[in-house]
């Protein structure tokens, strides 16, 4: 399963080089991951509220064509990993309006989390403490195979 | 009292004006303020430690000359007006290398601040609750006369 | 004429104090004003690729009651302000569900901006040089009287 | 040679999580780069002032430990990766206080970059273009072995 997220490029999110700043596309993965989790019935402040929190453990960005002010982002996020204790989001970003078939992506990146008690940073079991979400994550895990990546 | 801060502008703090993006001088404001609170002897994490939090009530800043990346920034912050619940910090910000007494700063502002319990955003009275921060503010309380502000 | 836009409140937006960091406020201004201008017909990207950038002079936030993440921002932007040269936005924000009429706002700003060549930074007549944005500009200046601001 | 830049940890780098958000450590990096360049006689905006830029290509970081306010950030950098149109960069990013020897990293990352003509975006040969630049990273890249990662 692949999720879509649209996000207009703010003026904010520009450097001088004229381009989006690279590490915007870090805010711009989360926001397309909480678009997917909503979608999927389990947002994350729910999460949160629950007293678990989901950090970033790693993060692996291929920039390769930079998005511009007066550009429209188009997110495809997926899963692409799950253990007991941790899941791997893949983002491919194009520029709307591309080919996204036929046409290189913007950027592609992955970002690798687990959930942890808010209250003294030791990871969880997914699967334990949130079958739910878990088993959610089971159903949309992407045999999705990802080239040049 | 006026106490002088120096911030070196990073890449990401510009945009595709070339220029440092309007909404960086708040944080920046930020940074000379903390600063300023060190110095005194005051670091505002003892106060969030002791489960108090300073939020901005009012921000006002008007802009002259634009900083860019390869300046640093002068900030030469005093306090302003003084209450027993209210604070307000003016800053005034030049390009390293200006000279502060006759050219025109690359922008001005303040912020005014309250006390609040982090436990509940009620506001507390300085006076009586940070006996010891509210008499150093007195100390340093400025008569200072900002011109065109 | 008020325009409405809705911000859904990013994680990165938040601060230690489990709000909405106050800079980050000036930014959705930036995104309300510019879908404004959008939704008005006269794209701020093309003042930009014709060569003239609209840098702000003046900003001034009053802080109410702070946004949280989970929370959708409502922000009702009209013009209320305008010369040959100056230009001043307001705007309220909301957090949405809340009743707009009899409820406090989460915040209430005004920025004002000005044109300026994008070679020179010199600023521009707007009725002169943006004669169609200017009289846009004078069809929706807003008559709007803004209670305690 | 490994370089090393301290960094205060700014309330505005923070999430609600009360740690800092994990995007800012991009900045850091670019950051601690921008000093090392500053420090090895190469300025960075002294190649932007000659026509070219240098882009980040790809970026891979792995969070450990979070850096919280309050907390300075200790950042050793060095170039691990050279080419004549590529240079990679390691970032270690300690606590400061930190027993750096024997003690966990709070993250480590790499960051990749190229130089291109700002004008059209075309890579260029950095041994011919930039040939004391060259050098000077051929002098200092780092034989430097990093476990785990």
């Amino acid at each position: 399963m692949e999720f879509e997220t649209k996000i207009i490029v703010r003026y904010a999110e520009t450097d001088k080089m004229g381009v989006v700043y690279h590490a915007n596309y870090l805010i711009w993965f989360e926001v397309a991951r909480t678009e997917m989790l909503d979608s999927l019935g389990h947002p994350y402040i729910e999460c949160e509220n629950n007293g678990l929190i989901s950090p970033v453990l790693n993060c692996n960005i291929d920039y390769a064509t930079p998005l511009r002010y007066g550009d429209v982002a188009l997110i495809k996020t997926s899963l692409i990993e799950l253990t007991n204790v941790r899941s791997t989001f893949l983002y491919r970003v194009f520029r709307e309006g591309q080919d996204c078939e036929n046409e290189q992506h913007a950027c592609i990146g992955t970002t690798t989390h687990c959930f942890i008690e808010a209250s003294n940073f030791k990871p969880v079991n997914m699967r334990k403490k949130l079958p739910e979400v878990f088993s959610t994550y089971q159903d949309i895990l992407s045999s999705h195979k990802v080239n040049n990546f």
